[in-house]
């Protein structure tokens, strides 16, 4: 085999422009690409592994809280869209059209699901019949299309993967116990797995889910200082039971409504780990999702014995880690680069003199730090590395959130901050829609979430930053993808 | 909790009507449900489990043998489709279009994928060079549509979910070996998992793939005599790799064309599942890929400790197998007919006596039969009767396959076979596709494959069952869904 003659290829530094720096990342580190289908990603095989970890993390929480998954059609017709007002009001300017079946038009226009509220409602009046069938929790992963103008891989696309859970409950209590629990599940999945700390709460009027009751909502605070909202979890009331008639019989042999939940997480996660993580080298994949965790590079491996020495060390380590072995013919400077830029989380070094001296080289993507182990309890080592990176990018994801929140007493100040230092303005907020517009309009900013009591704070002498009025709330704010 | 008044519903005799029977399953069983969109399917959560489980098997598979999962876009543009000549005459007739994004027409009509050749080998195009990189082995899970006129679910839908590999190479040798590899994985998951035998061979070119060189099936018999196409293998040849330009610097520093196969199954596999191994009772489903492989039955549950004791079983059996515990207040009764109807393969069931014997009853839903085993090894019993349910589902679905598997000479004998006992026709076919046609028409039959030269054989004189001329092939005939 000749030499491959690719180089690693540059990537804009982050600070200096951070759009080009996330462009640069994706399409060098292959995690996505454009297709032909204006808005439409291709999601390559690197970036999908990822999909694919989180999706079994977060499959396993929603199974072991009871939940099953099922499938329901793509296509919506336009009357079941139309049957909840906010809802269609909220998502007909953004869905996809299917008029036309082989050639034949169809009579009525077809909707590709923008989400499934109405589909699935429209089944779970005919399934539902008694108390004792609830609740229902159910939840899907597919595909769901809208139409977006401006659009940036993983953030924002006309078409995007995730999963959408509906529940529903005999009681407005064990629909907003629903609703907290997979707030919870996204947030401790987020927080332990894609180590990305969480700002959670509630999403104002405004910013609500189209025909909901309330929307919850974790949100994360990227690099550049823009909040990123990563997951929504949504207590529907009635509204949609009444709207597609899901009655049942109650435990007083009443007809009765039941109460309604929606919740989802998507690929949009996946922007958010570059963005939080990623540095000038690439991404920094946290090992919990890393489809590579471990990548040994053999040193001088023309040299007898070395690349036996590293293929037996991969055969070792791959059952208990997902370990690749670069025995391409690349030059040692190239492959530290490229795997660098994949952001796997540990570099694993063998050469002549560490087979000699019974040892291997681990090097940190995290921190570039490089450490000498034993080969007797490499395992152990490597487990333990992983952890701690685990932690550490965790910890500095953190770190890098509270230096960019800041909090504001008035909108000079508010202003002032966001331009110092942008990132989260936490500040009274009075309710009114009136001052949240103002604020978007000349700050950019919106309301991330109203932190739940136990996270709540005074911030000054409790006014709204923007009419002074009396305010009860402290909320989030952010300019936002 | 009061008594759950529901009760099982008698399900249409198999033998008096099938169809009847196939419909009446897949709804009391709620594996399946239609939806408001004609000819789409519900996929409920029992049905969804299975396919979980088929998915799981297939891509463990996959991953095994080097493929990689990726997702391409929903949407095709109409200019793509239409690039090789005889892949849009195939399925330009039978795809859904999107003309309208939001509430503006498109300037070109998007269609939703039927299968995606076309999106894939736009973008192979675009990220293959060099020989280097071959080959590519790609695989997405997904959704596709086909515009169906008569629908079943998991039979025929207009929507179903499928997987297809999509993989590039070097040579035409290793495009054969890749699709012959992949028909074998299917043959085999099919046969030990699904207990499904199968006659694999390749497809006649009026039978093939739009747009391939050759299309290589598997083909189960179901109850009813008629034959179902479990999963294809296409080796495209460079028919696609030419009409979409895909070309890379080979060995030679030449410019070429690499070539191309694709392969799929779908939830079609449910549909074979339930025909080849339901009974007059519902299903009977193979302990591999079952949602539930044992279900346990607390007898006199009301006495004391029996609950206490199921619930400490469930418990225990949990860790090795799927275990369900039906500790509602329907009768014994009830119980019994609603889980042999959902097909679970192992009932337990554990009453006082069995308790005070240290015991408990297995009964099998294939036989009928029951035994007594120690609750001392319940765990190696149960492990050792679900290995032998599995066992004996293949071994009846082989026989009735042999069942009904004739030979003909003539068409005379092949109309009468066909009548007489309606499967699987073994006759000489000289290769023309007028036989073929009039056979059809005549019949009904279709080729359903040409074996392998391994399981060719020579029938009666070796001369066309239709036209009478010397044929060097042996065919396999039967109505087909």
């Amino acid at each position: 085999m000749g030499k491959n003659k690719n180089k690693v290829e540059a990537i804009t530094p982050r600070d200096e422009d951070f759009a080009r720096w996330f462009t640069d990342v994706i399409s060098k580190t292959e995690l996505v690409d454009y297709s032909p289908v204006k808005g439409f990603m291709v999601i390559r095989s690197y970036g999908y592994a990822i999909w694919e970890n989180i999706q079994k993390l977060y499959d396993e929480r929603f199974k072991a809280t009871g939940h099953k998954n099922v499938y329901f059609p793509l296509l919506i017709p336009e009357s079941l869209l139309k049957k909840e007002a906010e809802h269609v009001e909220g998502f007909a300017p953004e869905v996809a059209w299917v008029t036309k079946g082989g050639d034949k038009e169809l009579t009525e226009p077809l909707c590709i699901r923008p989400t499934s509220e109405t589909i699935i409602c429209s089944m779970y009046a005919k399934w539902l019949h008694t108390y004792r069938q609830l609740p229902f929790k159910y939840n899907q992963w597919c595909s769901v299309v809208r139409w977006e103008k401006t659009t940036r891989p993983f953030l924002r696309t006309s078409e995007f993967l995730w999963q959408e859970g509906h529940t529903l409950h005999e009681t407005a209590e064990e629909a907003q116990e629903e609703t907290m629990q997979m707030l919870n599940i996204y947030r401790e999945v987020a927080e332990n797995d894609l180590a990305m700390p969480m700002v959670v709460g509630q999403k104002s009027e405004k910013e609500k889910f189209a025909g909901g009751s309330a929307t919850y909502t974790m949100e994360a605070l990227m690099h550049d200082g823009q909040a990123l909202q990563c997951g929504t979890s949504h207590n529907l009331g009635q509204h949609f039971t009444k709207a597609f008639d899901i009655t049942y019989l109650n435990r007083d042999n009443q007809q009765a409504y039941p109460y309604h939940t929606s919740w989802g997480v998507s690929t949009r996660l996946i922007g958010g780990i570059i963005m939080v993580h990623g540095d000038d080298n690439g991404l920094v994949l946290p090992p919990h999702i890393a489809p590579i965790q471990v990548v040994i590079l053999p040193i001088a491996q023309h040299k007898e014995g070395v690349l036996d020495r590293a293929y037996a060390l991969k055969d070792q380590l791959s059952n208990a880690f997902k370990v690749e072995l670069d025995d391409s013919d690349n030059s040692p400077g190239w492959k530290f680069n490229q795997w660098e830029m994949k952001g796997v989380p540990i570099r694993l070094e063998i050469g002549p003199r560490d087979i000699e001296h019974n040892q291997c080289i681990l090097a940190r993507r995290d921190t570039g730090e490089k450490i000498s182990v034993s080969l007797d309890d490499v395992e152990a080592s490597i487990a333990d590395l992983l952890e701690e990176i685990q932690k550490n990018l965790y910890r500095q994801a953190l770190a890098m959130r509270e230096a960019k929140t800041s909090k504001a007493v008035n909108m000079d100040e508010f202003k002032h901050r966001l331009k110092e230092n942008p990132g989260f303005v936490k500040a009274m907020w009075c309710g009114d829609r009136h001052c949240e517009d103002e604020i978007k309009d000349e700050t950019g900013a919106s309301i991330r979430c109203i932190p739940f009591d136990d996270e709540q704070e005074v911030i000054g002498d409790g006014v709204c930053v923007c009419c002074g009025k009396p305010a009860k709330k402290m909320a989030y704010f952010a300019r936002a993808y």
